[in-house]
């Protein structure tokens, strides 16, 4: 069944302050609210549209089911020079998460490197996102965090570990940044709805049923009961139990097999720790020269010849700079679904001028 | 054509010294020499053959056509508390690498992390190797390296970027260790090799033909002529050109593109860099308690549920941990073209004793 694509045009500038004032009326910060709102933008401006505001009536549920902590007061566990342990207590992860960041970067601006540990957080949103606003013009920076079990073990029946994503970024002068967010899952959950929308089989070694057995039915079973497989066998599955030592091990927060379920499990807490470490360039080399080899690297990367009918190499980063480019520009696009629920949302609390913002209906082909 | 695979067994205890002698009877410092002949050992030991002995011959061969120095006077280019720059001045890998490892640890001490960068040094064998060393039983490493362009980019035809390896480890008490090593490949060159012997087709997007076609027959091209398709498509390609970040880039090195071939450019020096970077575990939380989560992240994958004739879900370190033991009861299994070429390379510089060191042949099935 092919279904019509509906999207709303909206100005990244009204869209963030109109979510925020959402979330402040379910009881967030309004200096919080804002982080909430602008972290959930980015992703959708980067492109990254399964982390950005189809998300945030789930954030919202798991409000009003006592799972999430509408205010996030941060704590400081413990400190040195270039480390910290913060506790979040329960509260949004972007807050946190934000909170984290600022003090990695602090800390490595005094102390060449640094390296930020979260615990009692929740859902950051796209891992890509704070590795890029970590590294910002100066730094490398390398964030990760841990997830519920999704991930299959390399000839394992179940769920094994998380999807757990984690990102390495650096600037690049003209181009940008180099940043690469990856999870371990073989295929993103959210792409499932594209093969059954074209009714096409997936590729193998993607998802397993519920039963354990590999299919490449996208009707197979139910969209949530679907078991992600491993990228590139042992070794995403790797990346994944490595993660934890990085986010749940150094932190001493749940393992991912104890996370109860984001989107099933709604009035339980999740619990997960984050990590958030960042380097400065200039400890080691001028920061001119580095960022002209970034930029020397991105170049010959696009010299690249690519079999015929294939598209140029990008680097790791491309596809959101050029969807930000875009974004800023002329509006993001927002799944009318999505639309409906942000109204939604705002007219339980009292929240106004979403007619003003989605006023521009795109029947996309 | 099946050919018959003849190992020599030999005890460790015997193997590094004598290894050793012979590199300095080419002239590296016996000190340098015992690292270097203990690093190769360390591989061999694990399980990763592809690192160990079967690379000595290219070594010397290096020595002798000038573009690896025997001699590595290591020098500190900058240093803070926690970071340091090293030149290893084309010297061996092994040798200022051992140095950087060392520096490492020393600042993640007494700082609590530390990032320690090498730039002019040449192969470092295995990246688990190091990791695994710098982790020890109380710290989280990362090491990685960069190397000549050898793998595609997605879509590519030809060489675009090293596999540039990369290695996390941290302890995990009676485990040893929890300790991923990947490169950028979806298959290893070595096991060409294997699929040759056995006459078997490769399994499908592992390698291209020098025309940059895909193939999955292992007689399509040269050994040295097929181009390593990355693994999981743009992830371990984005993998491998973060890598550069961490290595080229920081350091200010050639970046892999410049790099000429270990094996077919013998004459030439590679320049390649590589870094260090250590967590000091207490730091954020009791040793104990994070060893004692370790343990219970292993016991967790071990519990998993596999399909009927699937192998147990291991820990990302268990194939080396199983090998380590087995190898230091039992001894190496060195294959008989090794031990040929010590032979030779010892004869030629008057080492003795290779007799009573490989003296018991066998002819595996």
């Amino acid at each position: 069944m092919e279904v019509t694509d509906v999207r709303y045009r909206v100005e990244v500038s009204k869209l963030i302050p109109f979510a925020a004032e959402i979330l402040t009326k379910y009881g967030e910060d309004p200096e919080d609210a804002a982080i909430t709102a602008e972290a959930l933008a980015e992703a959708d401006i980067c492109g990254v549209r399964s982390h950005g505001f189809v998300r945030f009536g789930q954030y919202i549920n798991r409000v009003k089911q006592g799972s999430l902590a509408v205010k996030t007061p941060v704590s400081i566990i413990s400190e040195s020079r270039n480390t910290a342990l913060l506790d979040g207590h329960n509260g949004f992860g972007f807050v946190v998460c934000q909170k984290a960041l600022e003090i990695a970067r602090a800390k490595a601006e005094k102390s060449n490197i640094a390296f930020v540990s979260v615990k009692n957080s929740n859902h950051f949103g796209a891992a890509g996102i704070w590795a890029s606003r970590l590294a910002g013009r100066d730094m490398v920076a390398f964030v990760g965090t841990n997830a519920e079990p999704i991930v299959s073990a390399p000839g394992g029946l179940g769920r094994a570990i998380g999807s757990n994503p984690f990102s390495w970024a650096a600037p690049a002068g003209k181009y940008g940044q180099l940043c690469l967010d990856i999870s371990a899952g073989a295929m993103a959950q959210g792409k499932i709805w594209e093969y059954r929308r074209l009714n096409k089989p997936f590729p193998p070694h993607c998802w397993l049923g519920p039963d354990g057995v590999e299919t490449t039915d996208p009707f197979y079973t139910d969209f949530a009961e679907f078991i992600m497989m491993p990228f590139g066998g042992h070794k995403g599955f790797g990346l994944a139990v490595m993660m934890e030592v990085f986010t749940s091990l150094l932190s001493g927060g749940p393992l991912d097999a104890e996370i109860p379920s984001l989107a099933r499990d709604m009035d339980k807490q999740q619990h997960l720790t984050q990590f958030f470490c960042a380097i400065s360039v200039e400890t080691f080399r001028p920061l001119a020269e580095f960022v002209g080899d970034s930029e020397r690297l991105i170049e010959y990367l696009h010299s690249l010849p690519v079999k015929e009918g294939a598209a140029p190499v990008m680097y790791p980063g491309e596809p959101e700079f050029i969807s930000r480019r875009a974004a800023l520009k002329d509006g993001l696009l927002i799944p009318e679904t999505v639309v409906r629920e942000l109204n939604e949302l705002a007219e339980s609390v009292g929240v106004a001028g979403a007619a003003q913002i989605f006023d521009q209906r795109l029947e996309m082909s």
